[in-house]
């Protein structure tokens, strides 16, 4: 039986840490033996946030670095930059004069960002209708979203059944799969892991970054075990191991810290190793490759649809 | 001296009557030999009120039939259809992420829409965009546009504007140039001649037809001139000829009806024959070869955005 699409729209933005790691990266990873797997770094969807040409092309070639690092293998996958196939855009053009208005005003970034009393740019208002046209040109089965994120694929949904209803079977219907709820990884001081709180640890931290996010983790001296220091150590071992090495350390908390060292910095040292081996030659050319396999899918799938819908000749 | 360009996108709609010709046809045929003409039948445009494909695909051959008929010579010009150039819609996409939500909403369609108590579709609403788009794309100097549209080369211009504000010169900003006040062209009841009033004299209509439409020409059986015939008498030939014709003939109708079926069919007869000498393969080739002109320009145009703006790698 064929493998079941997975499509993911990826926007870097900047150094990653950990929790992004075991929050999603890790779960992404494994889906790529199980599933045929679509990455596409969403560069038009950042226009409408980051205005530095610098920042964006970086963040587009460094966030594919990441993935690449963390074990998604350009050999098995398919990973390219949205940009780099213009049937995305034009997609999006086809939803957006099938559904209103109002329709787009309902979604949850734009309502937020008018919530705030800030003005929203028509990319952010439109940016449903081309997350659909992503998900949509590649026949995508399932979308790894968190549980925040449900509405992106709803909106996928209702475009996909608008279009069909209107110009017959043609896209298939996506359904979101949920990220585990190991979502939520606590950082250095107990909160969730974000680099807004300043408690994150690098996920390509060298050894001695790791080792000074982990002594700055923030531990209750009234206790004889380090709460924030287990929380993180259960995202590396299985309950037994921790158990016994818990108990064999009780109260001492320096033993125990250096021990979640090592062990992050196990997970850690090969992933490092693997980007600072990646140029950006390396990277544009994976790019590269990822756009032309992506094309060929996107382009026979938009002949598909100019007929249905009656443009050109 | 190079030549100025000139960019018209065209919506076809259907049969074409003498008020179309002389109100504006007539003019961009005109402009072919003055400047580097490049027009576009607007097909994503249409696709925003336009939801039967095979009228939508009709429309554009015909349109394009129509064009070429009335004498835009494909060899001198750059003739071919939006959908056929990806550049259009992803260029779109990048001017959105430039404009808000209420400047967009200042658009009199969209305002006409809402002020009906109708629903606009998204595609309405980005409308100024995917034109500003259209024009920006080719270095446009002129858009030729009647008086009431001018405010579809404001949404350019401002986006020119915008654009290379924020990352530094890139567009030139267009000019519209506004059609001749002949564009009102009288119909077979006085009024000004269209579809929606039924007055219309067809311009690819057999002599027959014409015959038809111009015997129909209301007239005020009082007087000694028919102001009617007289007005569309006005198109087709000097005062002087009119003059010394309509003295001569003064009270007799039909003679001078006689006349102007006459003058009619012999401008539009050439028209007529040429129409339906051209196949529709003839137009395909018009076409595709017209659009390979367009995506060379739109393409070098688009890789300069793209480093521009930081999206690719």
């Amino acid at each position: 039986m064929a493998k079941k699409r997975v499509f993911s729209g990826i926007q870097p933005s900047g150094t990653l840490h950990i929790g992004n790691y075991f929050g999603a990266l890790k779960q992404w990873v494994s889906m790529v033996d199980d599933f045929d797997c679509i990455y596409c770094i969403v560069d038009y969807h950042a226009l409408t946030t980051v205005k530095d040409p610098a920042q964006l092309r970086n963040n587009t070639i460094e966030g594919a670095k990441d993935l690449i690092a963390v074990g998604i293998d350009p050999s098995k996958t398919v990973l390219f930059n949205q940009s780099a196939v213009l049937e995305h855009t034009e997609l999006a053009w086809v939803f957006e004069c099938l559904v209103s208005v109002p329709f787009l005003m309902q979604a949850h970034a734009y309502k937020d960002k008018i919530a705030k009393g800030l003005e929203a740019n028509a990319g952010l208002f439109n940016y449903p209708m081309l997350m659909a046209a992503d998900i949509l040109l590649y026949d995508t089965d399932f979308v790894p979203v968190g549980a925040d994120q449900r509405q992106h694929v709803e909106y996928a949904r209702e475009a996909a059944s608008k279009f069909n209803h209107m110009y017959g079977d043609t896209f298939k219907e996506p359904h979101e799969k949920i990220l585990d709820a190991v979502a939520v990884v606590p950082g250095t001081d107990g909160q969730k892991m974000s680099k807004s709180y300043g408690n994150t640890i690098p996920l390509f931290g060298s050894t001695d970054e790791i080792a000074r996010s982990v002594m700055s983790i923030v531990t209750d001296s009234s206790g004889t075990t380090p709460s924030n220091v287990l929380a993180i150590h259960r995202l590396l071992k299985p309950e037994e191991e921790l158990a016994s090495l818990y108990e064999k350390n009780m109260g001492n908390y320096k033993a125990l810290k250096e021990a979640l060292i090592d062990d992050l910095d196990a997970v850690i040292s090969p992933m490092r190793a693997k980007r600072n081996a990646l140029s950006d030659d390396d990277v544009k050319a994976v790019l590269t490759e990822g756009a032309e396999k992506a094309a060929s899918i996107a382009s026979a799938k938009m002949r598909d649809v100019r007929k249905k819908i009656g443009v050109g000749t």
